[in-house]
């Protein structure tokens, strides 16, 4: 007997990004109706350390908020957890979710919902994702980054052997709420951190995004929330089409939008996550753009726009550790985290990315120096 | 601002299942042929303690073949390693897995091959899922269970809090391959084991194969191979039918595939899984078939030729654990896992099954006195 069946079907998934302020608001129903059925859930809190200090009164607000809508019961107190990259590294901090979402029976029909950072999300996401298989997992990012960027996608996990990400999984959220009224309480940097993913997803696919915020910049920099509340909802839209209309599960070697992000990885990890992911990826953007221009991919006036345009948000272009020789390391460990061929985005245009196989040592060094000529140069910069 | 984006897409899978016998011999080009590549990739062989003492050329076969075919690199020496329920109950099992992965750069584009009992596949399923979020998995079954049911499927998971699967995920492998070699060693509960999920599918789902195998219960109990490997062919291609054609991911709460499964998950944790997970379900699967009886749902004759079925093919169908008033607070925790409404299924005839949202504990009661004077009485068994 020599024979085989294929077995081949598809999987279904269907969340919500909602777009709001004040969900906790007693009067915001939002988030109560996504609680709504004739089972009457049971929630379990995780909340970032950080936002919980910003807003010392959150934990309160959300039990009157749970008490006047009784769509649902509370799983315990909210758990407050360390934020950041912390809640990534250590791995008794995911211990800790798994142990609540025992003590309490979250069940697939039960709900964890994570409020913060991305990192604490991508953890939190990873301990809905394992326990029974699979519990359901509501996202409400706090954070620039986390609301445009990594709270809308499918990707959770932690960090393990110094690997950022090595453990984790696919999983699409039961839904996400980016609430902008946390935004107000960011530092100034976190605030810009996520702007770079902004400009990512502009630049490798929308012209006219990159344009906008262009003319934006200067409110941007100036904490302008409806600017910012624009900006998120173009580049989370932008996200989740990418996301639906390519290789949700990446199941491939390609990975367009982690444009800058070979280098973005390697430093976060050389600074000790000093740098924020933002601050490296607009970095690893610079970089990347610069290494565009120097293979006549894109013209001089375009590399200018690129890094005048974060030199205007306030972000660096350079730092020492870009000329770290660890730095082109990055690349072997990117390709090494998707396996197969290197795929690397680079850019064709303002507007358009293009992927290329391969990337030399010696010309990512040039883009270095170059990147270092332009942080300290005056503006308008030049080459 | 107060918007929102529905994000919506399928992810489709494929992978084949495989039914050979002597795939490691260096002419059978099978399992080399999955790894064709322009990468050469790299493989990570996870062996079952167990198949490695019944085969002990095993290693030496699997080192063989790799440089006979060429098509693929051997990440270091296989990793043997405790099979059974200790493979998913001892976490430090599953993380000499992951460290594994990890010290021989297993990619996304690199395998971890697991050859073993339905526990190891299920754990060395779990790293695979976990790590870079998910590398390529291949399951050699060498259980009848693993081949005909769990090995086949999309989940994998360890155990936790007590828990069964309490940790895990769904994710289908890159291929399984059921080598029915590997039956020839096993002793008689393990070659008998699985049979009880073949005659689960055969009762809920298709009363032509539960004839088929009464009428072959004497050369299956005989250890027939050829009859064996018909069986095998058949459950393994109901379950893929069922989870391709319903749910795969059991976003519901409905499994039907669980058919005396509530009183058997039960079983093996009262008898600190002495008992194994098929005796387990033919003890389950006659619970529940007295039930259906008892609620008039199916006739005299089909419980008699079930429960005969059972015995003929030297099945328990009761231990004293039955009567343990733990037993019905599986039912609880069947429903704690999945959420929502309880769900269970019972038979509406020899073929098809019915679902039903309750169960009475003193119907319980009568069912598993029944069950105790069906073990106890000579054949032909009378009611």
């Amino acid at each position: 007997m020599n024979q085989s069946i294929t077995q081949s079907f598809s999987v279904p998934f269907t969340y919500k990004v909602h777009f709001d302020k004040d969900i906790l608001d007693v009067d915001n129903g939002l988030m109560a109706g996504l609680f709504q059925s004739k089972f009457k859930p049971k929630v379990l809190f995780v909340i970032d350390e950080g936002v919980y200090t910003a807003h010392p009164s959150l934990v309160k607000k959300i039990t009157d908020y749970s008490n006047h809508h009784q769509t649902y019961t509370l799983a315990g107190s909210p758990l407050v957890l360390p934020g950041g990259e912390q809640a990534k590294n250590d791995s008794s901090i995911l211990q800790q979710v798994l142990d609540k979402i025992n003590e309490y029976d979250i069940d697939r029909h039960s709900y964890v919902v994570a409020i913060g950072g991305g990192a604490i999300l991508d953890m939190a996401g990873m301990a809905s994702t394992i326990a029974h298989r699979g519990v359901r997992h509501i996202r409400i990012p706090t954070t620039v980054l986390a609301q445009n960027d990594s709270g809308v996608g499918v990707k959770n996990g932690v960090n393990a052997y110094g690997k950022k990400n090595y453990l984790g999984a696919f999983a699409p959220p039961y839904a996400v709420i980016n609430d902008f009224t946390f935004l107000s309480t960011l530092d100034d940097r976190d605030w810009r951190g996520g702007i770079s993913e902004a400009v990512k997803v502009a630049l490798i696919k929308d012209k006219d995004f990159f344009v906008w915020i262009k003319e934006n910049a200067q409110k941007l920099a100036a904490r302008d929330m409806e600017v910012m509340a624009y900006l998120i909802y173009r580049c989370a839209e932008m996200h989740l089409d990418h996301i639906s209309g390519g290789d949700p599960f990446e199941l491939g070697s390609s990975r367009p939008l982690d444009f800058g992000h070979w280098a973005a990885h390697k430093l976060e990890q050389l600074t000790n996550y000093e740098l924020r992911h933002g601050e490296a990826v607009a970095i690893g953007i610079a970089l990347d753009t610069t290494y565009s221009y120097l293979q006549n991919r894109i013209s001089k006036e375009d590399l200018i726009q690129v890094i005048e345009l974060f030199l205007d948000l306030g972000f660096d272009v350079y730092i020492d550790e870009v000329a770290d020789p660890q730095v082109v390391k990055g690349l072997e460990e990117f390709q090494q985290h998707l396996g197969g061929i290197l795929t690397i985005m680079l850019l064709e245009s303002v507007g358009k990315g293009v992927e290329v196989h391969e990337m030399d040592a010696e010309l990512i060094r040039k883009a270095v120096a170059q990147l270092k000529a332009f942080q300290e140069s005056s503006r308008p910069i030049a080459l």
